[in-house]
């Protein structure tokens, strides 16, 4: 089963919009074990649609077609579908009520055009989810002599488009293909090895793997935030994939260790800030280089923020100077680091402070100390440490490194894997 | 002249990393006044990106394929270049020499397979910027009975990439296109007016230009970074573009006044803190819904950030009555704000103090004070303010309006446009 994505919208194509509604569709049917070979974007162009979809007609089972569904006279999408199908646009009138109820329940009036969006292919139907004005469609495509095909249209709006794709593009795709037992995936994130590093920490268990078959590893490097390695499981009912990942969960964890920071949609900080809601304490964070990048991932994490009690972002030698209670100049990077990590406590009213510094300038650089050399420091009752890194790339790379290898030391604390 | 693109690499499909490099070249294209009617990904794989260059070579004048020339064996991109235009690769002794030279000014050993992104088509030439090891690549194609065509080959890394379409593939574009004429832009950037409100004030100069033909206008939606008007001159030298463009940009900025806070690459941030280092002012900020997004921002501004004191997030009861000298909970919001941009100047030893703060949970707002209100405060010397405002959206964009705010707000003082 091979799946293609088109996304449709001229300002994709002049990059006013970068698209990554495909990079989020590409990622989902791989985990659904769907092939993606082809991921193209056209615009609001009639004849270019047309023929960007007899192209996937010809070449792949299925065609997702991202945007160009909205009320305007631009969203020529479902248009070119029925013209492309041969088929003819009927109003739906269970939809066309849907959307003026959407109006009414706004108080707002509806503009007519609104009900363009209402239009369905014949033979076509809408997808169930409708988090917006705009319906899904699923068309499917007879193809004489051959498999039938499908067209899957959804709005280019994110989340509208998340919605019909986990709700209903997903599983039809999986149905189609004759999956009639249950694939899913788990995704361990790690943080501390090299992809060959991690292959080879795992070879044992791969080699195993590749006899049996079932479930299947992969890895998937994410830059700074580590290399995700993906389980999945495929058996007749989803009581037997969740046993199979689990298992294969704690056979890898006993192979990786404490390279294992987070399962799924979980990160570094948002593990960190679990771990230290479920101990009962705070947190604040003094930076400097990485000037507030610390602060912003610890209060936008997915769980936990009510661990972060605050941060202070030193730039100036006025708030350094307080900070260190005098000349910054006068400390050492390891001392002021840890000092700060004190001091975070105590003005933060925090039970852990942590701190991050390093060479952001390069004229300040010295051989023993280069560019992107940072420390890491962590203080709480009864633990205090501070560590030298020596962090890779340019001055943003040294800042998301900075702040998750700062967060990761936290965590091997706070799980009790490293004194 | 119509130039499609072509980006090549398996993670791209599996949307591990995002395709952020074509939308960058489909705004060059647009700004250099070159069509981009197709973006095409495809994955490391031989046919399909040969299907995708002999697909390219038949509807656009103009290919640009981006990524798969590294020196390893899933970098294929220049192999199958060679094999659609029927050439042989062979080794470019300079760039080979070249590529040696970088590995022994690093002092590291150079892996053999390094050489193959030596490995040029017959007849082909490469690009002359080269910042990293992979040369790009310009490949003539001919066409039989037809205008010739080009292939352009550049690496996936960004940096490397920019600097060769930069350098080489606009300027040889626009030569191939028959553009013995400059063509130039420039960009000014709004906030606070809709899309429609900025054709309103420039209605007048948009019916005169539509006579006139040249310079040109354009708007561009940037989401919560505002509408940006593009001007784009022609003539027939840089000079008198840039007369063009100059005389232009003060029409526009009669019309629209103090709606401009940025050209070109420039952003709120960095317009703000360049001020602020104009006149020898430095800058504390104190967020609490924000969370550490407003200094980072003002940390990792392309200009001026040696003016960014420092800041503090607050997100815990310790931190903010700390800062309001009290329980937080005795406070009126706008009060609270005023009063963190006064403190903000004490505690970082700023001269402008700035803070925002926001109704960030819905179970705290009330019918006068909704989910999203926001409190945006300015400090200095002989001026202070605090404005209430009402942002739409999620949390997430909450905090983005916040920030863009306060900072235009900041700004307009600064400017001298508001007292």
């Amino acid at each position: 089963m091979n799946c293609e994505i088109i996304a449709v919208g001229t300002e994709l194509l002049l990059g006013q919009i970068v698209d990554t509604n495909s990079s989020w569709m590409g990622e989902q049917l791989a985990l659904a074990g769907i092939d993606s070979h082809h991921q193209t974007k056209v615009g609001d162009n009639w004849s270019r649609i047309e023929e960007a979809l007899r192209l996937g007609l010809e070449r792949s089972d299925a065609i997702i077609v991202c945007g160009g569904l909205g009320p305007t006279q631009d969203d020529i999408t479902r248009e070119v579908i029925a013209s492309v199908v041969n088929s003819n646009l009927v109003l739906d009138e269970v939809i066309a009520e849907r959307i003026r109820e959407m109006f009414r329940s706004r108080g707002r009036d509806m503009p007519e055009n609104n009900l363009r969006q209402a239009m369905v292919p014949e033979g076509a139907h809408t997808i169930e989810q409708q988090p917006g004005t705009a319906p899904g469609l699923v068309v499917p495509v007879a193809i004489p002599g051959g498999d039938d095909k499908v067209i899957y249209a959804v709005p280019g709006v994110p989340y509208e488009m998340k919605e019909m794709v986990l709700g209903t593009i997903l599983p039809d795709l999986q149905h189609r293909s004759g999956v009639t037992s249950v694939i899913e995936s788990r995704v361990l994130r790690t943080w501390g090895q090299s992809e060959s590093g991690l292959a080879e920490l795992l070879s044992p268990r791969i080699a195993e793997l590749e006899t049996a078959g079932n479930p299947t590893l992969a890895f998937l490097a994410s830059g700074v935030e580590g290399i995700k390695v993906r389980i999945t499981a495929k058996a007749e009912t989803s009581g037997e994939v969740e046993d199979i990942l689990r298992e294969e969960e704690e056979a890898l964890r006993r192979l990786l260790g404490d390279l294992v920071f987070a399962v799924d949609e979980d990160n570094m900080e948002s593990t960190v800030l679990t771990q230290l809601a479920q101990q009962g304490l705070t947190l604040g964070a003094i930076e400097t280089t990485t000037g507030g990048y610390l602060a912003h991932r610890l209060s936008t994490a997915r769980n936990g923020t009510g661990a972060f009690a605050g941060g202070v972002v030193a730039r100036g030698p006025g708030i350094l100077s307080y900070l260190l209670k005098g000349d910054p100049a006068s400390w050492q990077p390891d001392d002021a680091a840890m000092q700060m990590a004190r001091v975070a406590r105590g003005i933060l009213l925090s039970d852990v402070g942590i701190a991050t510094t390093s060479i952001e300038d390069p004229a300040r650089a010295t051989e023993s100390q280069p560019f992107g050399t940072a420390w890491l420091a962590v203080s709480m009752e009864g633990f205090e440490t501070v560590e030298q890194v020596q962090l890779p790339g340019d001055l943003e790379r040294i800042r998301q490194f900075s702040v998750i290898s700062l967060l990761n030391l936290l965590r091997l604390h706070l799980q009790g894997l490293r004194p």
